[in-house]
This record gives structure tokens, C-alpha cells and sequence, in this order.
């Protein structure tokens, strides 16, 4: 069975299909309905109410994970993963493999069949992460900006945690940011990894570290993204930085620096890992797996590569900084 | 036209063949004369009679250039470059192309051609380097351990410095580096790159890592790696790290670390990149070219990495060591 695209089934290798200039291009997400703190809405909030499917390995669902650890919403989001290995059925929940869970909302074998329970004539991508609906029984977004976004907003009074990663007199910065580092940063590396030309690569690779460079000065200069408070845009740059060394700098050619040879970057990498909840949210067998496994057109033989077995949890130098987490994280240590 | 291997001719793929556990088993090389500085001999030594045939891709034929260039050589063995780009016709010349050169000693198409015109009934590989004897016509040897021992022992009265890389009471410790180093580091990251296995490659890059830190703390304590004297292990050695970090930590996936996380590596790397006419012997273009464009069983969409851009003529700290480079380079530049 291949992914349903566009109204046509695809194979894996289809998936990461490029243009005629050999450009990688991503296909849109189609879920696009909002949770809502407000009783009268369509979805409201409520405990227990809404559900998670990720993998453990794509850095847009890891998005979700690492804000609803923040907030402390374990206990009211519950989460299902699937196996990091990717075949051309698509994401499929492999119980008993490590770090996998089963389905213990629908029991379904494979995501896709979430998607068809959704709509039916769902002829989209099926991707990672969704936030699903249990009690209507349904998709409410698949869209990994909007899932942390509402996470993050409209479910304060189930957090056990008092932490704000949208504030007032931010938000306008964090918008930008998010939006500024997707193409050069999020989406980048993809683009770099699956370009099928020299030239579509080289831009990718150049505008990426382009924006590395000019990040790792921004972070000499002010603790976080958007100054000196932690917001959703350090999220979004966490998962893909947590990635770097260890996959996109190998698997997908990315290897003009490591992150760890930019040292605003990797002490910045190493405070986001530390903070309280996030560590648990890293797989690194799940990540390594499905790169080096699942992009047959890029890695034939799937081989893992040993990785530089970084230690994310040694110190940092963060702290001479102006600002800092939220006051929250007092006490709290990175197990928590 | 495919490589003519043990009687069958083999494919670009079939080359980089692994055995029944999955690793990569590189073919014994089979021309094996000597020169020898002796007016009697089948191949005396002489002034403008030798010639090399080479890749700068290739750390094999790169261990004769280096030799040749400490000694001076230059003048009295002349030299063709191929291709760096290989397909399923072999090694190949190609006029005009940046950094290769025609054949100017028999005017062929193909490397092939001197092996068979060497022995018409050849049916081993056809590698760089190989040692072209212009007057009889034919090869004297293509193995690149002992043209290196040649042109190192040979050739002295010819050469335009006196430099001695194989000198008397480091002998042994020479011979013996050369075998220990073989095997996990110049073949370790071929054995790394063409497993068939995860077994297969995690079993070679231990291997090699093991090796690197090994001699990591050895070059903490000492110059080279026979001691105090530059030897031809050194040049051995050199060959590996210099394709290092541009290409095997990331296309054969021997991405533990790179040489330039490890300082003595790194800063000996270097002293060997700028003693006099070494710079001149590589050819970064050449190296990443090749190997990214060579195995489509590794990198089928052939993308060249833009690699690390590293600095390999910036100041290095070995002189804190005791010993030091010949006596003869003294005056000389790395330019020279």
C-alpha cells in the first residue's frame, strides 16, 4: 500500500519527489481546526479529551511534544507513537518495539487509517503529528505550528505548569521567527537532503548555513530567539537542531559545520534539552532509525551511522545571559 | 566496458563487492617489480624513465605524489592524472578538464590500456597508482606501499632534497605502522562505507575509531608516528586524514568524529599538509568529486557534499614536540 497524494497513491520515493528545477517541495497539511479555550467552540478544551499521534522522530511532531512538556500537560494530552521505521505503508504503530506504543485510542495498525476515519475521501499526505479528537472521533489539525500553538494558548487551565511561550509583547516576533527560520532552517534540511540536483542542493546547503551563521550571532548577543524569554519559535528551532549533528549533517549532506562547532548554537541546544520534561522527548534511536532507514533513494543500503554521541546534558554556558526560563522551572531539574 | 576481475569482468558496483558477512574485501594488487639503484637490475633507476599514473582522488596513488614531492622527484618522474570521475569504463583521461591531465607518455583513452599493454592476458583490477616504465613499455608496479618504498630508497640520487623516509633504526617500527594502520584506517573507511551490513559497519568504524584514539594519545606525546622522524608511515597516515572530514566522515559515514575534533590528529594533519610541495599534491576538487560520484550504491544522486572548508595551511603546534621535519626543508616553503 502506498500514500494516498493528490489523488493518486505513491510510492516512499514519490513522497520526497522534487520539481523540475530538482527542488524538494513539501505538500500541504490539511487539518486545519483549532482547540479552543471557550466552551461553546467546536472543540473545546478539555482533560482527556484530545490525543496525540507522533513519531518520535519527525522534528514537526516533536514540536508538540516538547511544548506539551513544557506545560506540564501530560496528564491532559494523551500521546500514541509509532515505529520511526517508515516503509512505503506509511507510519504504522509497532507495539512492543522500543519507544513504540500501540494505537490505545482506535487500535488502528497503521495512521493512515486515522486519516480515512477523518474524512474518508481524504486523498492528503498522512504525516505526523495529529491531534485527534476522541470523543467526536476525528482529526482536529495535523498542522505541527498550529498543534503547538494551541497547546500552548488554550490549554492553561489543564497545564501544571504556569509557562507562556506566546507572550504579550513577543508575539509579533515570534511569528516572524517561526517563519523565518522554516524555509533556510526547518525545512531546509530536507530540502538539501532530497534535492536531485547539484545546483538545488548547493542553494539549500548555502541558505542554510547562512541562517545558522547569523542565528549563532543573534544567540551571542540574548539567551533565546526572541530575546530574553523562551517562546515557541525556540521549539521550533529546538527539533531540528537536536537532529543536526546526529542525521542532517551525515544523511542529509548538511555538513559544512556540526552544530556542536557553532558554540551559541550547541549551548543554547543544550539548555532547550535540559529544561524540565524535554530530554524525555528526544529518541535518538527513534531519530537516527528512521532517516538513515526510510530515504532509500538517498541511503540504499540503510545503514545507521554511529552518530557523534554528543552529551546534550553536560553544562552550558547560558546563564550569562540576560533572562532566563520560566520562573515556572524553578526547582524543577531535567528529569522532571 | 566493465572492470576485468578474476577472469569475469565485474561492474562499477561488483568493485566495491562484500563478501557473505556483508564487508567490503579490496583485491590483491598483481604488478610487483622493483627499481632498484642498481645499474644491473631488470629496472635500474634513471632519469626521466619512470612514470606514475595517479588519481588525486585516490589515497593510494596520493601516498606516491607526497613521496615524490618530499624527495623532489618532480623532475626526474613525471606524472598523468586521470579523471577523478570513475564509471563502469574504469579509470580514464580526460584533456582539459581542471587538474587532469592527457596521457603524455603513451597517449591512451583509458587506464586499462597500459594494463593490458603490460601483459595482454591482464585480469586483476585496474587501480592508481601505477609505476609506468616508458622504455620497456610496460608496468613495474602497482602497488602503492612499495612505489612509495621505491621512490622513498631508489631513487636518492636523483631526488632534490635528502630525505630519508624509511631511515635505518626506525625500519621496523616503519614496516609495522604501515601494517597496523592498514587495515582499520586506510582500508577502515572503505570497509566502513561499502558494508553491506550494520553488523559489517559498526564492526569497521569501532575498528577505525579505536585506531584514531589510539593514535590520537600517541601524537600527544610524540612527533610523528615512528617518533621523532618524519617517516613514510607519516605519509601513509596522511593520505586517510586528509580525505577525512570532507569525505569519509560523511559519504562512508565515519561520522564518530571528525580529525579536526582531535587535536593532535588535527594539528599533525597539518604540519604534514605544509611541508614543502605537499599542499600542491591535493586536490580537494578531485577527492570530493570522485568518491560522491563514484558509488551509486552509497550516493545515488551523486550530490558532492559541500563539506567542512577547513584551513589545512593555518599555523599547527607541533613544534612543541621534540624532533622535526628533515634537515633538507630547512629554507623551504610549503609552496616549494
Amino acid at each position: 500500500m502506498h500514500q494516498f497524494v493528490d489523488g493518486e497513491w505513491l510510492s516512499g520515493e514519490e513522497v520526497t519527489a522534487t520539481n523540475e528545477e530538482g527542488e524538494f517541495e513539501r505538500q500541504p497539511t490539511t487539518f486545519r481546526d483549532r482547540v479552543e479555550d471557550d466552551p461553546d467552540a467546536e472543540f473545546p478544551v478539555e482533560a482527556g479529551r484530545y490525543h496525540l499521534y507522533v513519531s518520535y522522530a519527525c522534528p514537526w511532531a516533536h514540536r508538540t511534544l516538547v511544548t506539551r512538556a513544557l506545560k506540564g500537560l501530560e496528564d491532559a494530552v494523551s500521546v500514541d507513537v509509532v515505529d520511526p521505521y517508515r516503509d512505503e505503508d506509511g507510519w504504522q504503530f509497532t507495539p512492543g518495539k522500543a519507544g513504540c506504543t500501540p494505537d490505545t485510542v482506535n487500535g488502528f495498525d497503521y495512521l493512515r487509517e486515522a486519516y480515512v476515519a477523518a474524512d474518508p475521501n481524504y486523498t492528503g499526505r498522512v504525516t505526523v503529528p495529529v491531534l485527534w479528537d476522541k470523543r467526536e472521533g476525528t482529526i482536529v489539525n495535523n498542522e505541527s505550528r498550529e498543534i503547538m500553538r494551541m497547546l500552548d494558548t488554550a490549554f492553561d487551565d489543564l497545564a501544571t505548569r504556569d509557562v507562556d511561550l506566546y507572550p504579550e509583547g513577543y508575539r509579533d516576533d515570534v511569528d516572524r521567527i517561526i517563519d523565518e527560520i522554516y524555509e533556510p532552517i526547518n525545512n531546509g534540511v530536507y530540502r538539501a537532503g532530497f534535492a536531485d540536483t547539484q545546483e538545488a542542493y548547493e542553494r539549500s546547503v548555502g541558505a542554510l548555513f547562512d541562517a545558522l551563521d547569523r542565528w549563532e550571532g543573534v544567540l551571542g548577543a540574548q539567551r533565546y530567539l526572541a530575546g530574553d524569554r523562551l517562546t515557541e519559535a525556540d521549539v521550533a528551532m529546538f527539533t531540528t537542531l537536536i537532529r543536526f549533528d546526529d542525521v542532517y549533517h551525515t544523511h542529509f549532506k548538511c555538513n559544512r559545520r556540526k552544530v556542536s562547532e557553532y558554540p551559541n548554537l550547541w549551548n543554547y541546544l543544550r539548555e532547550l534539552y535540559q529544561l524540565p520534561g524535554v530530554a524525555r522527548t528526544v529518541n535518538m534511536d527513534h531519530i537516527r532509525e528512521h532517516y538513515y532507514t526510510t530515504h532509500p533513494d538517498v541511503n540504499p543500503k540503510r545503514i545507521v551511522a554511529v552518530g557523534p554521541d554528543h552529551d546534550f546534558a553536560a553544562p552550558h554556558d547560558r546563564d550569562r545571559l540576560p533572562g532566563g526560563p520560566p520562573e515556572a522551572f524553578a526547582g524543577a531539574s531535567a528529569d522532571d
